[in-house]
Formats: C-alpha cells, sequence, structure tokens
C-alpha cells in the first residue's frame, strides 16, 4: 500500500489509472479506523481496481468547540489496518494542502442540511459538501462508500452529487455494530466501558422502536413514539438528547406516522462530553 | 454539429470521447451569438478535439427584477453561428433538466464574489458558480473558456476550480469590440444605434485612464482616478454609473495607486434599461 500525501499525486495516479481504464473506488474518512471503516474499504475493494482510502480530520466540519483538537489520530496504526484489507493508497493530506490561503469556496445543500445534526452543528455539512467535494475531484473515483451511520451526511453527499452531476456512484454500506449493539464509531474511544453501556440506549431505542412497530395493531404516531424513545434516553444517567426523530429516508422530513421508508434517527451527548449518534429503518423489509 | 438537450447524453458522449483519450473544450455561453462568442468557440478549436459549446440562459443567475424573460433567444441562428466556426456539439439544455424539482445545492465563492457585481446583483456568483460546476461536470472538459469580459466571472470561476480541485484548465480571451470599441455583448441587442453611441463612454474611460497613466510622471491615486471617469460617465446623457472600480486583477480588491496588476472595472445603466460592464488592464505590457 501506498501513502500519499500531496494532492497533486494523488490527482496524477487517479489520471493515470483513469487512462488506463482501472475503476477507482474512494472510501471518505478522518482515520482512527474501526471495523465499520474496514467493512467499507472491503465493499470497495469488491467492486473497484484501485482502492483509495482518504484520512483527512476535516477542520471546516467542525464548529467552535467541538472536537477537532482531540479526534483521535494514529496514522501508523490506520496504514496497516488500511493495508490489511487491501487498499492500495492511504490518501492522507495536511491541511494546509487542501485549505492554503486564499481558500474560499463553500457548498452548500439547504434543505437536506438544516436540520438534525444541521441544527445543532451549523456548518457542518457545508464543510462535509466541501472536503466531500475536493475528495472526488482530486482522486476521481467511479465510486464512492460511504457508512449508513452518518445518514445524513449520506443524504447530503448524495443529493449534491446529483444536484451538481458528479460522475459518481456513491454506494452506502450498513452500519457495523459492537457486539453489545453499540454502532462503531470513532468517537467511542472517549468513552470508558461503563460509558459505552450507558451510551447503549441508542440501540436500545432502535430495537424499542421496532419491536413497537411490529406489534402495532395501525400506524404508530412517529412524535408519541419519539417521546417515548427520549423519556428513554433521559432515564439513562449520562445521557442527554440532542434530537430523537422519525424521518422520511430520502428528504429526511418528519413522517407524521411511521411508515416502510421511515428512520428513526437519532444524537446524544454522553456525560457532556461526547456526541454519539445511531439511526436505522423501523420496517424491517 | 449536433444538437444535444439532454444532460444525460452530453455525459455518455463525454464519457465516450474521454474514453478514447480525445481531448474536450467547453465554452460555456448563454447564447444570442456574437463575435466575442465566436472568438471562444474557435480559440476551443484550436487546442480540443471535440468542442462543445453549451447554451443555457440559466435563471438562478438572474436576480428579481433582472432581465431573464427578457434575454434574447434564438436557437436556430445560434446553431447555424456554432456550426460555422467548427462547434462539435451545442448542448441546450431546458431549466427543468438542470433544476429539478428538489434541487438544493448551491456553491459559494467568498470575497471574490461580494464586491462589484456580486454588490449589485446578490446571488448572481453563487448562480455562476453553480451552473459552471454542473456544465463542467456533465461535458468533463479538459479546458473551459470565459471572456474577459466578464472579468469578476472569470476570477471566481478560477477560484472555485482551484479551491475544488477541478481537473480542468480554465482559459480566458480578451475581450472582442466592435469597430467603434464598445465591448460586444448579447445585451448590446437591447439598444438604438444612439444608445450604443452614449454607452461608448465605457470604451472612453479604458482609452482616458489608459492616456492618464501614461502620461503619469508618478503612480496615479486609483480613488482619484475613478473619481474622474464616473465625472465624466455621468456627463453622459442615460448613463448611470452602478460601479467605477480599480482592483487587483488577482484579489479584485482596491488599489491604491494604478500598477501593472491594476484593472479598472466598470459597471453601468443605460436609460434605466440595460446594464452593461466592461473592464481593461490599464498598463499595457
Amino acid at each position: 500500500m501506498k501513502l500519499v500525501q500531496d494532492p497533486a499525486e494523488i490527482a496524477a495516479l487517479a489520471a493515470g489509472w483513469r487512462g488506463q481504464g482501472l475503476k477507482i473506488a474512494l472510501v471518505p474518512t478522518m482515520g482512527w479506523f474501526h471495523a465499520g471503516h474496514l467493512a467499507l474499504m472491503r465493499r470497495a475493494r469488491q467492486s473497484a481496481d484501485r482502492v483509495v482510502v482518504s484520512l483527512f480530520v476535516n477542520p471546516i466540519q467542525f464548529g467552535p468547540g467541538e472536537d477537532l483538537a482531540a479526534y483521535p489520530r494514529d496514522l501508523q496504526r490506520d496504514s496497516e489496518l488500511a493495508a490489511g484489507v487491501g487498499v492500495d493508497v492511504l490518501y492522507a493530506p495536511s491541511a494546509t494542502d487542501m485549505y492554503p490561503a486564499g481558500f474560499q469556496t463553500t457548498i452548500h445543500v439547504a434543505e437536506l442540511g438544516r436540520g438534525l445534526c444541521g441544527a445543532s452543528r451549523p456548518g457542518h455539512f457545508d464543510g462535509v459538501c466541501t472536503v466531500v467535494m475536493k475528495l472526488l475531484q482530486q482522486t476521481q473515483p467511479h465510486q464512492a462508500i460511504f457508512g449508513e451511520k452518518d445518514f445524513q451526511q449520506l443524504a447530503v453527499t448524495r443529493r449534491m452529487v446529483r444536484d451538481l452531476d458528479l460522475p459518481v456512484q456513491i454506494v452506502s454500506h450498513p452500519t457495523v455494530r459492537e457486539a453489545s449493539g453499540l454502532a462503531m464509531s470513532s468517537r467511542n474511544s472517549y468513552l470508558t466501558e461503563g460509558e459505552k453501556g450507558q451510551a447503549l440506549c441508542l440501540y436500545r431505542a432502535i430495537l424499542f422502536a421496532r419491536a413497537k412497530v411490529k406489534g402495532a395493531a395501525q400506524p404508530l404516531s412517529a412524535a408519541l413514539l419519539c417521546s417515548e424513545i427520549e423519556r428513554n434516553i433521559s432515564q439513562v444517567p449520562g445521557c442527554v438528547v440532542d434530537y430523537v426523530e422519525i424521518v422520511d429516508a430520502d428528504s429526511l422530513e418528519r413522517c407524521e406516522t411511521v411508515n416502510e421508508n421511515s428512520r428513526l434517527i437519532m444524537a446524544i451527548k454522553v456525560h457532556e462530553r461526547v456526541r454519539l449518534i445511531d439511526n436505522a429503518r423501523l420496517f424491517y423489509l
């Protein structure tokens, strides 16, 4: 596996591959790889001749007071993990190369980026869209693989790609969970084992909602179900709800009643320190 | 020459050409071709295997009360003119295909798009950037050719391409003028011959400023020179200054004194009806 840090070098590599008719897949990440990232890389490996994994802790998607400086980083460990699943290039540019002096361009997806995490993290999705666009242009992939864990990010990215006619296929991959059910996240490394147990309230909410939906004789009120979930979560020590919503999986607009296309989507803060998100379909198809 | 209206069709054509290793050049236009457009097309023809001219009167770069509905259109005439200079494809998508229901993505270039025409036409350059990005993605050119007449548009586009790492070369072409010196513009078709004579105040301002600069024993104050030009223009019946500025050609920031990289850049309104722009270097090199 090759480590590339220079944007011009990855662009030249990608242009060469394109010229040879090779299929390129990109897995954009912020590093500190866990089984979720590795699943995305394996998925990319299945369908592409060249797999590029980008590793960039993107400063412009962090707000003031968020965990940019604390975000876990270990390039050596990540390199070994990526090499182990057959990645061709680990692309880890510097922030100065990505955003040199004079940088001033932003991509904004209006409706899909507004609510949920967009409401709690103003400017977050502008930062995500802008960096994803840059990475797509630098690496020229035929496919880019995103995890469903960041469900709003996936929806916003799909919308950007569609609205701007980018010739890339966005592929999503189901959330990978620990044996306990906790969704894999680099931010889990901020948690003690005890706190991880508390954070399981997210997964329990998914199971609870699915059971309710399965047992319901008539369409469930989304608002009532969300209130129940919020109440359950707020009874867990250290856990504070940021939002709990049941939304349409495409528009991310609130559902009146739970239907086949509904998605439960949640964010909590654990011990005022660690922000976690999770989401799931409520109907099993 | 082929006329293409479907975004999917032009994208497939471009992918095919790319696959064969052919060089593509794009000339983005709003149609109603004049000698300025034809010069851009000839320039594209020189360096590319396939020349695509896009013709799209982009609604999102017009503000409320601007001339979107009145903008002159004649696809038949434009087709003949483009064919005459060896264009391969005239790509004329519909507004509904470019901006289908649910479209919500915008590209924003902050500093360069703020002043000058950006101040008089809020949102204009967001609309320009967004459509240019779409056209670049749809047609996948190696080069895109822009006229210097729209100097701020050129600067904003170059910035977007650089900031977002788009693998395309932006080529600029000098402003083409009528024999009188009036800069070619589709909007000249709104003017009577008499009004065209009045609009010559823009070209006379360029000649006046160049003569001043040439004769100056010491660096000229940009502000004083602009005031003189504003005074001259305001003495022409029917002409009202929107702005007259002397700016750095790269940053578009105001110059204190006129230097080798200074550009005189102006917008006026003729008979409260027609907005015209012009610009030029002040030092001949």
